[in-house]
């Protein structure tokens, strides 16, 4: 199929920012790819089961009122983690858990902004079972509406309610590295910018900050990879970290650890931490263009994760673990962005994860 | 696999509404079904293709208190709909669009809270592609958040944000008519009550109160239904009239429209609504114990919104269109429940509704 991408328009002009004509069009429809940009397979996709379930959660009892007035108090659940799964027709290798960054949810890693394949499909066409959750407090997991409901009705005060967190474009260009500023991707981006308003749609707000600390996602993934009797946690920006934490919860079950560009590799583990997290093999990925000169994002440097992540890396190699940095620009492949599972070479950089599942990772029993 | 649920615990007890023990317990953890209880279809299911895709959306541009003070102000989208599909590798049917009930994301149509095949797998297993969105607002198509910042903030009054409405457990029993209370279900009930936690899981708060008027939702449904080049609208509970909706803003791509369980059948269409709506086929779906004696649940009974609807289908058929009722109980099929796409005879209503599509609705031309 054709892929017809975004002619100069009223709304990109204003993303460009031209402050004039956004004074006039703050309020735009979004310029939309439409179902023929979708790219179609050769190979049809041949699936031993799919579908979708929940992981933890609790009851809690709360109020009329907490509950937006539509009936009396009673329970309900919070805290339940959403994932959704494929197993491949064939193939029986280590299933892949896929937990996706700040903002976003599962859809990160489903057909990508220009309609290619995303990774949850091609890793399951590699023969791994694919889980796909939503973190909890976002997406298909919901979140704990009370406080909310609270502050509405004036039982609460206003600044007990989390902040609810989005990226704007202008943000994310910087940010997530596809170029200085927007509208002006550097020249061999692999982030497929054409369609960045697409992007733009993933995006959903993130009450992270109202949940308990550490979030229950964390608990949840462990759970997760148990209940799979093994499993790979691969997690993202945000959440690049959660396969550290949950490994800790149980090395046991987390047969490997794929962390694409973390916001923390924490440099607070103790010597038992490291000792516990040099069982279990680990994988740390950092794209291109990461030291964006100061004063252009308003967030921290990549670079800094990236030495961060070296640090770690050294430290769990030297108590004797199997820990590794993949950075594509250093295999002279440049230009891949924060959103690498989105980027255009997508596929050639899962290959290279892939390379360090098949050579890292134990094999685990099947599930079913 | 083996199917074990739910012993009597204390949680259950809770639930069954033992009031001193909920005191001390008023945030357990839920028992939680386990990977062991999805089961898995004898046959592989073969995809053409599979993915997810966002369909409308606007920019706007919001402060930076607006998107939670991480970064300066700046535009994002909000108002797009989040799709996920399924094509089948054989059978080129007509494409079924599923829209979920208030406080339920698309999860509705996965895999039931007892861990059988959902409709969206089975529809595709009868050759029909599907698409299940998540209502804008809910999900993975996210929310405006600006308003809730702003009270934060106390630039806005706390009034001003809208309520995050959910449903308690004890009123899900008689609502969504499982039985007139908690833990005491109809003898012949559908519905897989030792699951029932599963499904207090797939709820998220739900924030329609604060969405423009009419929902943003109808208009998406009507462009998608639009790219596919005709579809059958299916919607459910609070979205069981939306497939009207779409019609009425484009009759010629809406090829077939199933009201499950409607929240409403309006009664205010004028006479030219009625002779748009008399072009497309229309099926009502309404189980069983629709008249829950008054005083058992705190809304409205679906008894009346059954009438509603029996007037609605006999103004389109005097106009000429081909409007029908399914009910099974009059088919001597008991039992059945508001969530009728989790019943345990699930796949014997779906099959009524292919029959319907297959008699009455015309085939489109293949997409893809």
């Amino acid at each position: 199929m054709t892929t017809q991408w975004f002619p100069t328009s009223h709304r990109a002009v204003c993303l460009l920012g031209v402050p004039l004509l956004c004074l006039f069009a703050t309020r735009t429809p979004a310029l939309a790819q439409t179902l023929t940009d979708l790219q179609t397979a050769d190979a049809p996709l041949v699936l031993k089961a799919q579908g979708s379930f929940f992981i933890g959660g609790e009851k809690v009892e709360q109020t009329e009122n907490e509950l937006g007035n539509l009936a009396p108090g009673g329970h309900i659940t919070i805290n339940q983690m959403y994932v959704r799964y494929m197993v491949p027709g064939n193939g029986n290798n280590v299933p892949v858990v896929m937990v996706h960054g700040a903002t976003l949810t599962g859809k990160s890693w489903e057909t990508t902004p220009d309609g290619r394949m995303g990774w949850d499909e091609y890793f399951v066409r590699r023969g791994h079972p694919v889980y796909v959750p939503d973190q909890i407090g976002r997406g298909r997991s919901g979140f704990n509406q009370a406080v909310f409901n609270n502050v509405r009705a004036g039982t609460a005060p206003a600044s007990s309610q989390a902040p609810w967190l989005r990226f704007s474009d202008e943000n994310v260009w910087p940010n997530f590295r596809f170029g200085l500023k927007p509208g002006a991707p550097y020249p061999d981006t692999q982030f497929p910018v054409s369609a960045v308003d697409e992007l733009s749609k993933q995006a959903v707000p993130d009450v992270n900050r109202g949940l308990p600390a550490p979030t229950p996602t964390i608990a949840a993934l462990s759970e997760l990879a148990d209940q799979l009797n093994g499993a790979v946690l691969m997690g993202h920006s945000q959440s690049g970290s959660f396969p550290l934490a949950a490994a800790l919860l149980n090395p046991a079950v987390t047969k490997g650890l794929v962390l694409l560009e973390p916001g923390t590799c924490p440099a607070t583990y103790t010597a038992d931490d490291i000792a516990v997290l040099a069982k279990v093999p680990l994988l740390v990925v950092f794209g291109d263009y990461r030291d964006t000169p100061t004063g252009i994002s308003a967030l921290p440097s990549w670079q800094d994760r990236f030495v961060a992540c070296q640090a770690l890396i050294g430290r769990i190699t030297a108590a004797g673990g199997q820990a590794e940095m993949l950075a594509p620009p250093d295999a002279a492949l440049r230009g891949n962005s924060h959103m690498i599972m989105q980027d255009r070479n997508s596929l050639q950089v899962a290959d290279m994860i892939l390379r360090w599942i098949d050579q890292r990772v134990q094999p685990v029993a099947a599930r079913n």
